[in-house]
């Protein structure tokens, strides 16, 4: 982790259960140095065109501003403020960019979730991040 | 991470800037909960019988012990008390076996080094164990 004054923080979330419990560490950190904590979600492309685009988009949206919100408040909870992050995009290259564009010096993610389970084939987003990530990763097991 | 008012830390050190890195970002975690922490060195078996097997394991058994000895002097110097362990056999294997068998709940690793560079090609040990580790792990870069 580089070392900073005022640590940023980056927790991927997708409303599962695996990823509040990387909210929560997340929270901890925070709560022993000082630190800037952004919540993201990620809003995947549709790989099949079994909706109409654009309701489909609207839908997934609505969803993640909801987990976005519900994780917010998780922090709320534990005395940490927060910012979100909404972007639509793959999930581990979006990840990827803001830690990068931003200057995060940590992403916190839990091991499972994250995407669809045929992901899981092709390695999970926990296990892509820990190969590609610009900063330090914590995966929460 | 489990919950645990006593938190057990594995740090795998090889001796190279990337894992005193780790070692050091292990002491901060260290600093701020209550915690157990243990430095790993692994003796990986030779593949080569390019010397006699028990004059290598003779040499690298007293570098180990060095790479040790240093680790825990880093930890000494950061205020923060450790234990060392030295295993024989695979890096990967050696670390999930006791992380698993000890309870700890954090391996902090650096995302480079451990291990010879033909490694790199097959996934580093840092890749490994975020697939395989039984606890949360902190991948330091």
């Amino acid at each position: 982790m580089k070392k900073s004054l005022h640590m940023k923080i980056l927790v991927p979330v997708d409303g599962s259960e695996f990823s509040n419990k990387a909210l929560l560490q997340a929270c901890n950190i925070a709560k022993n140095q000082q630190s800037q904590l952004s919540i993201i979600h990620i809003i995947e492309k549709p790989t099949l065109n079994f909706l109409d685009r654009s309701e489909y988009i609207k839908l997934v949206k609505k969803f993640g501003k909801k987990i976005l919100s519900k994780a917010q408040k998780i922090c709320t909870e534990q005395g940490i403020a927060s910012k979100t992050i909404l972007k639509e995009g793959n999930i581990v290259n979006e990840i990827i960019k803001i830690a990068k564009n931003d200057n995060y010096n940590l992403i916190v993610v839990g091991s499972k979730g994250l995407g669809a389970p045929a992901r899981f084939i092709l390695g999970s987003v926990s296990q892509k991040l820990a190969v590609n990530s610009p900063c330090s990763i914590l995966i929460i097991k």
